[in-house]
């Protein structure tokens, strides 16, 4: 599992390059704010793998879902996260550093492999910032997850000031 | 699962009014301090739903504690939370804001409505402190949990200098 | 579980009386780097209890791992912080403060025991720091850890500028 090597220099035009689109807005689940801002670092809530609120990956890693769906579900986790710093900051080019992503997943007791699947989000994340976007990471496995979906991805995200 | 509409003018009179009280500020469980600051910002460590050491929760969402138990333990959490932010500045007038709130609850493998449990905390920081409680969070479900107790809260309170 | 009283006045030099060593500086498990910094604090990623990349600990607690192997995990994975940290201030007596560690170790749903599983890395901190390792800390139990490792240890360390 790789993306494509793109030429673009802004962040838009890499996942146009990707094929890939950024779906609306995420929303927040239930009683919070989507993301805070402490100085110029944004720190999201945990994004979902869905579009408009239609939950396109569910189940656990190990039962359900294969690695290869687990890294689909964090760059669609990732492209929601993209979504809401963009509404954020209006342009991805004023984004100055990915500095973090936290990965959790969803996943039965006998499954090893969550880095690669969590791979899905630092490939696009390195692929669409280059330099920009080298992070350190987290990662987690969970029993069971908010609406049984497979993937959350929190972002700490420097911004231009 | 809602919190009545309050009318008090500080966090301790709307509490006041909720008819819910700050336990005695809990201590560390093991070798580590209950918070650090960095800048303006505190950092907690891990709130259990207890009072003074007696731990009102234990045991799992999905098996031995229901959804509404799982609110009721993440608000006794965050109680505990406010009670060690008073004791770090004094009066809870003093929060600049809850940035972040970070809730782990023990959970079985079929458990998908933890983010209504911690609506248990979301709810009473909205209400506790209005505008300044608006927080992000992120949301984890654990196998097991420590003292087998059903939440840890983190918080990421800022507080004027 | 507790380490012997040291008497030496820098990190290093307490660290060869506990008769401990730091391990290789530990590399990324897949695509994301090591650690990030933001003004003085170094993020890192979660440390594996490894020793140039060979897993010493493998499996959950309460199952192939008891309490005290949790406990050595914690402080390998621990030790491969320090490695870490030093490779990046070159000497850990330029680390001004450990402001957080943030523990996460594999377990089974009936092992309560974390914390003090998690006290192998904070005895260490405190010991080798002394009021420098002062810390706050979070803990989670997985039910699956990457590459069935037994611990990941992530640190918030504050260096001097």
């Amino acid at each position: 599992m790789q993306l494509k090597a793109v030429t673009g220099t802004t962040p838009e035009q890499r996942l146009k390059e990707l094929g890939l689109e950024m779906p609306p807005v995420p929303e927040a689940v239930a009683d919070y704010v989507t993301h805070s801002q402490i100085g110029s670092i944004i720190y999201t809530s945990g994004m979902l793998p869905w579009i408009a609120g239609d939950l396109k990956f569910k189940g656990k890693m190990g039962a359900e879902l294969t690695v290869e769906q687990g890294y689909q579900a964090f760059q669609l986790s990732a492209l929601n996260g993209l979504a809401l710093l963009r509404s954020i900051v209006g342009d991805l080019s004023r984004i100055k550093r990915i500095h973090r992503l936290e990965g959790t997943g969803g996943a039965t007791p006998d499954f090893y492999d969550m880095p690669i699947a969590l791979n899905g989000a630092s490939h696009l994340i390195n692929t669409v910032f280059g330099e920009k976007g080298a992070h350190s990471r987290m990662i987690y496995s969970n029993p069971s997850m908010p609406l049984n979906c497979a993937t959350l991805l929190v972002f700490w995200a420097e911004i231009e000031q």
